[in-house]
């Protein structure tokens, strides 16, 4: 029994450090720019099937990366989520949206890799069905929307959709290039984290209240 | 003189041939996934320093691309910013900046890779330089900035940098995004090219409008 407690405690090791690896290269070089056998010799492993054993495809190893963050983003979701009252507004619901990722990114301290690995899963249509997946999977996120709907204008169903996109590049994208320029030692327009979800929420919330103008070939 | 014609067209369409597969490669598996051999190759060089020889580096490569579309894109800038009128408002010089771009896109035709190639380059910070260097030989973008910045309520210099940040990666990325979609059969917002310009303008505007609000530790 000694012996099987070492084997898996050397395992789960093992997947850890391969999965801080990976998270790592993905973000720096891009996740097709990097193989799994690359991965593997980054770890230190003697074996370079070592991500195939312990994770199969490379869709399985993003899938892992990704889920090393998404249960602690999902936790901090709940718990802002749990402290809104009744009279909750569209920038509460945004508030909701946006900060969980960002106090996640704070958290870990720097540097982090987390935020440009989202954003080179997200920029890939297959991969990023593996987010999207994550994301139904989230109950959170769910209320969230249904609550930032309720607080809006209606929309045009092709306005909401491409909002929606937009909303999403805008939090992949301004996380990634705060990260990027810290990580290369280059300034940032806000002091921090937090500061950064702040200024995201006003603008967020800006875009989604933004009327809509015919434009009949003006 | 006729030999030496003849070598001139022929360098001139060999360069053509080079520019338009690099700038298909780079939009579709990154600009540092993508050697300068590897283009060489793709275009049918014999000689696989074919790259070297008419353009020099990866840079300057990236530049000769990006080259190859900001001349049209200035003139349709130019010719916009020539029908404002003295009471051109935030919406209007917001549409300078978004709908030239976009104009031009349509005017290609389909398949693009442009859009997806200004993604790749404008998330690298080194490449990135060259975009800024080429947008700072524009005179027509200083004048849609100075316009816009006359029109817009004072904001903190962070708040200003920062959306200035989001107006890009909107741009940028709405456009990729919609380039990718097109190209995989995908199911796009909205219907055209000029179509996606009128949405992104909207939400723009709303963005630069969103009123700033102060956090203080909430």
């Amino acid at each position: 029994m000694a012996g099987r407690t070492v084997r898996t405690e050397q395992a789960g090791a093992t997947r850890q450090l391969i999965l801080v690896t990976a998270e790592r290269l993905f973000a720096e070089h891009g996740v097709y720019a990097v193989s799994n056998r690359q991965v593997s010799e980054a770890a230190g492993q003697g074996n370079n099937a070592a991500v195939g054993y312990h994770f199969g495809t490379k869709s399985d190893l993003v899938r892992a990366v990704a889920q090393r963050h998404s249960a602690r983003v999902e936790e901090l979701r709940a718990g802002q989520l749990a402290a809104l009252g009744d009279s909750a507004d569209l920038r509460d619901w945004v508030d909701c949206l946006v900060r969980p990722q960002f106090d996640h990114l704070a958290e870990l301290g720097g540097p982090t890799w987390y935020a440009r690995f989202c954003a080179q899963v997200m920029t890939d249509p297959a991969l990023r069905e593996i987010m999207v997946e994550e994301s139904r999977a989230s109950p959170s996120l769910r209320e969230i929307i249904a609550g930032r709907d309720r607080c809006m204008p209606a929309l045009p169903d092709e306005v909401r959709a491409e909002r929606g996109d937009m909303a999403r590049h805008l939090i992949v994208h301004m996380a990634a290039e705060r990260e990027r320029a810290l990580a290369e030692g280059r300034p940032t327009p806000r002091s921090g984290w937090r500061e950064a979800a702040d200024g995201l929420v006003d603008a967020i919330v800006g875009m989604w209240l933004a009327p809509v103008r015919p434009r009949g070939g003006e």
